[in-house]
């Protein structure tokens, strides 16, 4: 080989890291597993824990529909859950609740909204969460301005919006995009002196549904009502707005921001036989909005875990040697709030945290996961293990460096490794946050395959006889020091 | 041949009756509309009307919402029309409205209803059309009996339902069958002593969305409110009920049925050249429910005809032979009423319609035409024309014996051949009768499709050298009468 090749080829080296060959004794020992997947998939498919999930999930939900943050509802349902995993009959060793203080109290109260000119019409609408009243929880009346993105609003002259209710109907491209809107268009339209705003509901599909989720305001700006209408409505006024016509809209909304309350993470530890005080976490949020029953958004997710360790059970598996625990966070909806409560209080304790795993994008068709974490063995690993999962087609994994789900993410962006469970259905944001977020929209057959999933996954994970592997903090800049280093040997050898 | 072969095959002969070949020359006259059909296609696809269709719909229903039969809005809405197609702009020949009399005023009110327990729920609910009110518009409060159809029903005793309000949750099969309980639901339920009826709404899939539509009472049985409630309500409740817990409901609905009222057919005609007194009808009802737009049930399919004579202007066309007549027929949400009045007032002048066109199935992508009529020639000309839709992908058919939509059946039971606009989506019946229907459902480009297909078909029908093959009544009977007599005369000669 030239001189010449072999320093380049010795440049790139480090930057083919990933390709590396996966730790073949690691590998041999995750296949090992299979006739253990095999037997979780038989028991949730076609056995005694088939139909489990949806048949607790229903228990749960139909008793408990409106568990927003600051509600009784809410705490009666933590309760309700502390008392269910505390019986003798569960298989849980340790449950408890987590104090998470200082949390928004906020009550939605009663909505109306009317279009007034030139038709009359009644609109749908769900205020958004933290939405402040309007003036004395009384009907406003206002002209509409009606804009389809922020800025198309930017172009327009305090003058044009001042004293009028701005409408957004920007369409939806992906939640991660659109719901910039639900954060950013009160405040947005506040600074040019608008007395409300309503919104197109976060969602690509509608029946007429609007979906509410929280709103942000900004310090030093007016706090106006921010409130969902529907995407038929949004479209509607932005006709009628084209073709020049003056609209005028009533609106009325009485929510009110109470005192912060206290609620509680709910944790359940299914303890591991050789190191209990390594915990693999399964979790999803107990809370949901004051809409629906919460039932995908995100009871299922938050029951996958609690049904993983009843099959491990059944099926009398050894117990795995690290403990699995689920953790059932609070306050998710109003800001991922009970699980930032309880990352803090843990923090010193990231060691112990071997795996972090969250379903929280529904369960309509569990493809597999979405995995973040180290990218040689850690992502062999995870690779064997939905490779394993490919009778119940739910055999595809997708790395990323960013979150794979909403509560977990203190915990990977700090290093601990971990998975969602990848669910692609678009169908998910066509419920998400409004009525219609009910038990219909779950499968039974559906939860049986994340269960079977989610319940390898875990176990593998926690029995396994090292810990997860952990990328180290450097590893993203080493091989790139390495690189220049061999760089500068390179071109002072060739010069 | 063998006697008896021959014998046999002059038995069957008569059976074979509809594979005898089209008549050649009228199959070479379909034929040379060929470069006309190539010239719709391209004028509503991409010439200048393109999206007509969609914009004079959306200022339509954007200005005319609720268009329920005994409403002002319904009544404006077709003077609206007349003044619009009798305008100088116009290419309509002749406008005018013919009374519909003695037509049902029955008006919505306020509607409530609430699961009180073992849980506190609001649910989502639209009164059926017809429906009577709760005892003084008041609240009624009363156990649930939930039942999953009429035989479950019809099992319990008199004493298990009396003062209770008995739920469907019947589930969905076809709108056809799905909708008997929307009919039958309050009086089957009354039989037994119960004091109102919940319904599962009748539609495919849900979000939080209740339809509406016409309900059935029995002379001779109480009338008790009968009320659609969600997918979700209907299956939670199941549930619930399932479980054995005690279920309480508070329902109040103040509807009320008003003194009979006259509204209005509107028929625009497009003259023919050459026989004026006979006429091809395309047609789409103009009233919907007192919910949403009735953006595709049924303007969309109203505006078609109204679109495709303009089509025909736009491109200078010659005049068809025979007229195009737009009916627009009103209160057909009451069961087909003004279409019923308008048969009675023509019955006698059946020879000069042609044939009969209607689009009540929506516009979400047009596949071509379900038929019913003559078939052999008629046949012939039906594949004939749709296989020239082929580049819009419009060039299927269906024969049916039957109703090929709603508002024509009376012309078509009479033997007058028809065709509808063949739309198998299923999505249709996701936003039938619901608040959902908006425009928002529409899509350009399909009802331009379906324009070019409307079109395509009214034109050649009514310009041909002859009028459209009637089926005589006794084709039938004919070719089995002659198989009798032919397998006698058969025996007789063998035997």
């Amino acid at each position: 080989m030239h001189a010449i090749l072999k320093y380049i080829f010795l440049f790139l080296a480090p930057f083919y890291v990933n390709s590396l060959e996966c730790d073949q004794a690691l590998l041999e020992e995750v296949r090992s597993y299979k006739p253990i997947v095999e037997g979780i998939i038989e028991e949730t498919i076609n056995g005694a824990s088939k139909g489990l999930c949806y048949k607790k999930l229903a228990d749960f939900v139909d008793k408990y529909q409106k568990r927003i943050t600051g509600s009784q509802i809410l705490e009666d349902s933590i309760d309700y859950l502390v008392s269910n995993l505390s019986s003798p009959e569960s298989v849980m060793d340790e449950v408890w609740k987590e104090p998470a203080p200082d949390l928004p109290h906020w009550i939605r109260g009663r909505e109306e909204a009317f279009v007034v000119e030139p038709v009359k019409k009644k609109m749908a609408t769900l205020a958004f969460g933290s939405s402040v009243a309007t003036p004395n929880g009384q009907a406003l009346v206002a002209e509409a301005v009606v804009v389809e993105n922020f800025d198309e609003l930017y172009k327009l002259d305090p003058s044009q919006v001042s004293g009028k209710i701005v409408v957004y109907n920007q369409g939806y491209s992906s939640y991660g995009e659109s719901r910039e809107y639900r954060y950013k268009a009160a405040p947005e339209a506040a600074k040019l002196g608008a007395v409300a705003a309503l919104v197109e509901s976060i969602g690509p599909f509608s029946i007429n549904s609007p979906h509410t989720g929280v709103t942000q305001y900004e310090d030093g700006v007016e706090k106006i009502p921010s409130i969902a209408i529907t995407k038929e409505d949004a479209e509607m006024l932005r006709r009628i707005y084209r073709r020049g016509q003056k609209i005028v809209l009533s609106i009325k909304s009485n929510s009110t921001m109470l005192s912060p309350v206290t609620s509680h993470n709910l944790v359940a530890d299914y303890k591991g036989s050789e190191y209990p005080d390594k915990v693999v976490v399964v979790s999803g949020h107990i809370d949901n909005w004051d809409v629906g029953q919460g039932a995908m958004d995100d009871a299922g997710g938050m029951m996958l875990g609690l049904i993983a360790v009843e099959v491990i059970n059944n099926l009398g598996l050894p117990r795995p040697k690290r403990t699995i625990r689920n953790i059932l966070w609070t306050a998710e909806e109003q800001g991922l709030l009970g699980a930032e409560k309880y990352f803090n209080q843990h923090q010193n304790e990231l060691n112990n945290f071997v795996f972090v795993m969250e379903s929280d994008s529904g369960t309509f068709d569990p493809q597999g996961l979405q995995y973040t974490g180290d990218r040689q063995n850690g992502e062999c690993i995870i690779k064997e293990i939905v490779s394993m999962l490919a009778p119940i087609n739910a055999s595809k994994y997708e790395w990323t460096s960013g979150a794979v789900s909403t509560d977990i993410t203190h915990f990977t962006d700090a290093g601990v490794p971990g998975a969602g469970l990848w669910d692609p259905d678009e169908i998910y944001f066509y419920f998400h946050h409004t009525e219609g977020d009910m038990m219909t929209v779950e499968d039974p057959d559906a939860l049986d395959r994340a269960v079977a999933l989610w319940t390898a996954t875990a176990y593998i994970i926690a029995d396994l006889n090292s810990d997860f592997p952990r990328s180290t903090s450097t590893c993203l800049y080493s091989p790139s020091i390495l690189s220049l280093i061999l760089l500068v040997y390179a071109l002072k050898t060739l010069l």
